[in-house]
């Protein structure tokens, strides 16, 4: 890495290779900026949707919003992280990828900072062609905006756990704030993806009373043992929507869930989803991040079954200061730091990419710097 | 009307004329059974759903689930109606079509009791072939079960306010407890049918800010307004989903409205509204009560607006306990009462429920007495 | 233990000795009644205040109303307990306490049966003079009213972990489900009763980040530690109401408990509680069941820390049903079990309570057989 | 009023009279800061208790947080107002009395605003003896810090309205957010005073079936009847806490009210509020706002009965938006307005504050300017 020049993994056209680029390294970082080296970047399935352009976003565009790394450099001299301690040079750090405007309807009126109008998302939403550039973590360096809800990340605390658990873990935090697993529920998570596990997580700690969760690859199901499920259903054996369906039924008594988690993305788990719900139940549609079209679906279960029903989008910077309290217990930081199966230097980004794509990894990382300290 | 046979209107086969049937009077009523002669049953749209077989019954049935009559015998001496009122023959009567067993897992564990798997209704779930047939408003006499929740109508209650808010208006009761307005709430309200009206009168009276309704027939949104309503959306005039939802956009600074209120029951009305929703905001699905088959839906949205949904069935007999309170205020009974617009007896059974089906009407009734004293 | 007759102990004046006192065992077993041969009776803290004349009662009356027994004799054939499982003689069986009418003010209208007008409980509000006598647990045979919430204990719950976790557990569940824990909630509990145990372990179990417990006997400190606790503080050590807010505000960042429990049973439990919690936070005063007189308080604090408190009295049977469900998890049966310091005869009734009274006990037993098999 | 000085009314003793002062006027506004000319303040039952000394407060201090003023000057150009218009000079403005940081645990962990470690109030928390003085409503001007939530106010809303429902209006705009009238709800408000006026008004609006309120003055309690109350207790014909108890159960059916609002601010008023309560209902503790002492309370009752409480502190700036879309309506911008019963100049600013003092007022104005012109 040069003092001068940092590097970056730039989209160019969707679903075409990303290409290496250099920018010049800011010299002067502004009041309340901070320059940021990163350490690791984590590879989320929304980069592969905003790849395949899915997500409407400016291009081109340095991916990566899952992001660890050192300061360099703090502009204005001494700051606090989000939690009031103080920040110097070297301290390892993450942030909340986005920020928001705070004055706009949703961030004012209706305290829903997730659908800010101005919201900007680090490694989504920043335009490569404006300076300073590097607003991303598939890069060497990243320039934060002041304002950024910036976290020192606690000594006990890994940065491949933090990476590992990613956006998802802070995502299910959200989601299930606002559809909260009740003590004793019986709980089925559609997905075993870094959001599923993590709601398997979440559901666990909150005292559910089963865990059932549905999924893919193998050894992510045996994983989702690991986080707390108390049951698994490959999606591979029970290849339909109603043999998965009726094994739902076999572990509830024949009602179904108090507390379904879609945690898949794709829309047929959504019908699907209801149709897991016990009557009076609650579903929880975590996972719809992208806009993958329509599906088929019959609204009539909604009145008929009673059900409660929730969206969530992204998170706020409290959930990150949770996400990091979890992390502090050896347990959790251990599971999530299994999650990493891949890692790759910033010249190998497409490949880190094409390796999530592929759905059979964990958490591929990106290491601009060739390695994680710790 | 013979004291020993009493005439009824049954539904033989699906989308064929009701035949007028006679069975003989019930000349023994049991501990805890009244008998009732009928003096209205409204036509609700349900039964028209019925008649097209949309929904699972036995038959041959006879209709009729919103019925207001007079006790002609009580079983087994004095007796209390649902309230602690002293019932007595003569006395005018309504009663909460459903009974639950009481001791089933939704009943017991789950409180939804609406989705008792033991759950009967008068007018839908008893066969008609067997005895003592009489389980249905559209007949001379109905034999209530013992246990039925009986309410004796207050004086100041006339029989077609209470028939002509019929089951609306206790299912747009129920369903609002679920998913309550909320003081200066922006409301809109899809549909101007039965629970559409009630629904407009509950947001009106619960504090929205803004009562937005969207339906049909001209004469059925200027009652709206008169329902509460502060606009009102022709969807002859605005004929496509994009008008319908430009039109809300400009009325609520064109972020949409706080809570939506389904009450069409065609499925297409769920995505329409779900567009119709601001971010963070509510949808109650109120209105899918036939199974009307699929729609093309995007779930998408539930996670990026960040959506609240709920449904709701039926309702409870304390949802009648409230709609009499409320009828009991002479601006609502008036407004009921006018929600009727055609009166039949019952060898024109027919008739009033393709006057239903038609949708131009407001409230039909079956007088099978030929008239209403009040 | 005669055939023909039952022997009981009866409170006849209020702090004096309980008396011995034989009644005929009915003969005939109503339709719906169960005949009932008691195998052990748990001393409650309520039994206590009973004793001391501190909740309005009718005298004489026989105690008890945690209790487990085996089925003597079923009236009209068979019979299905609360979750539909059959029941049959010699079935081991236990019941909620109370019975509601299920028709007043608060049964229907309010949704809130625990305060029933006419809710009469075993142990509590039979008096002895009425026949059949036999309505309480401190006796060796107990008669259950037609409509009680009767549950067959599993197999592998055994009796003195019923009898061990007692209404504490019921009560604390029900309070729990009104004021619930949130996932990484910081939790203070007050009380290391029985009803303070079984809400450390529902904190725990809910996903408290943080669960502190404040008590008096080490050993039952010792217990709140494997239940869940992640720190105790003992009211010897910290004997005055300053030393122990300080000790919650070093643990709370000085800011106080997301929520308290409050399970001690005296009024000046609550003053200090409302000063433990975080500004913005819940109180739930659990434990007040007797009217122990007036505290001075200063309710400024309620509208200056911006709090949420709640009440909850009793419980309801659905809450038995997730109290065995608890006990079947060998963990929580064997903590329960252990709760069990002492057995007496029922000839000791009095020395059972004064065991009870003294404080110092975990939970005394009257076992009347003179031992529990399981 | 002279331009280069601007007058103000100094509390520099507790208990003891104002006294007028001169300060220089700002002759540079700083970027983001705002001058206004002062024409109305509002003094506030909470005034009182601060010239009492019951609030902890920096003294010398000048008093004033209800107010309404045009723009005299603004720091660095073009602003918007907190909903997003532009502001300037010349434009009737008002804000929400109190600032926060933004960063604290409050703010940021826990979404509780009203209760951050920071938090600054115009006319409370601003020490006189601090440069630039000029930061409360008993002045010829004011100067807004940056970062204040100014609203500019609507044509169709009179000023006089504005500061005659003042923070009792917001107050409890707030409070019954955190515990919300339901449809139908009975409900009971104690005291009739600015914030127990706005709370039968939030109350009536909400769809209460009954507002019952208590309350002293006459012509107090026939204002709360042009409210919405639909009965008045006069605390001096029902002289009694039995007395008054009695009233509401005839009202009630015996049972008490579902929600009580809590609008006196005397500690006695929260033990007898808990009676007038149903078992399982509401009480909202709103008007505790000075540490007046303790009260001797029987916390029995929040068991026994079931109760939710709750307290709220304050409030946001969005609830100014709402209070200015309330006044904006002909009907509440009247019948606020109706509660300016005396209005002072400046100088007269002690006799203004004794008026509201001897509780027999409405409520009372200073008016710097001599008048408000609309």
């Amino acid at each position: 890495m040069s003092e001068s020049g940092s590097r970056a993994a730039v989209l160019v056209r969707f679903q075409e290779p990303l290409e290496i680029r250099e920018y010049p390294t800011p010299r002067e970082v502004g009041p309340g900026e901070v320059l940021v080296r990163v350490d690791a970047a984590g590879i989320c399935g929304t980069d592969v949707h905003l790849w395949l352009g899915q997500l409407k976003i400016p291009i081109p565009v340095i991916l990566g919003h899952e992001t660890v790394g050192r300061i360099e450099a703090l502009g204005g001299g001494p700051m606090l992280d989000w939690r009031g301690a103080p920040l110097t040079e070297g301290d390892r750090v993450t942030w909340a990828s986005s920020m928001v405007c705070g004055e706009c309807y949703y961030c004012r009126l209706k305290r829903q900072p997730t659908r800010c109008v101005g919201r900007r998302a680090y490694g989504i939403s920043y335009c490569d062609d404006d300076a300073p550039h590097l607003r991303a973590g598939y890069a060497e360096r990243i320039l934060l905006r002041a304002g950024t809800a910036i976290f020192r990340v606690p000594d006990a605390v890994s940065s491949e756990s933090v990476v590992g658990s990613g956006c998802g873990l802070t995502t299910a935090l959200h989601g299930l704030e606002r559809m909260p697993v009740m003590l004793d529920d019986i709980v089925v998570v559609q997905g075993v993806g870094p959001v599923g596990m993590a709601a398997v997580a979440i559901a666990h700690r909150s005292g559910a009373s089963k865990v059932i969760a549905i999924g893919g690859p193998a050894h992510r199901l045996e994983q989702a043992l690991a986080f707390g499920a108390t049951e698994v259903i490959s999606i591979n054996e029970e290849n339909t929507v109603e043999a998965r369906r009726q094994r739902v039924m076999d572990s509830t008594g024949g009602f179904g869930a108090d507390l379904v988690i879609e945690c898949v993305g794709h829309p047929t788990a959504v019908p699907e989803g209801v149709e897991l719900c016990r009557d009076g139940g609650a579903y929880l549609v975590l996972g719809q991040y992208a806009d993958a079209g329509n599906v088929s679906f019959n609204p009539h279960a909604i009145t008929r079954k009673q059900l409660r029903l929730a969206g969530s989008w992204g998170f706020e910077p409290r959930h990150v200061d949770r996400a990091l309290r979890l992390l502090e217990q050896p347990k959790y930081k251990q599971l999530f730091e299994r999650q990493v199966t891949h890692r790759f230097p910033l010249d190998q980004a497409n490949e880190a990419l094409q390796t999530v794509r592929g759905l059979q990894s964990g958490k591929a990382l990106i290491l601009p710097g060739g390695r994680v300290e710790r």
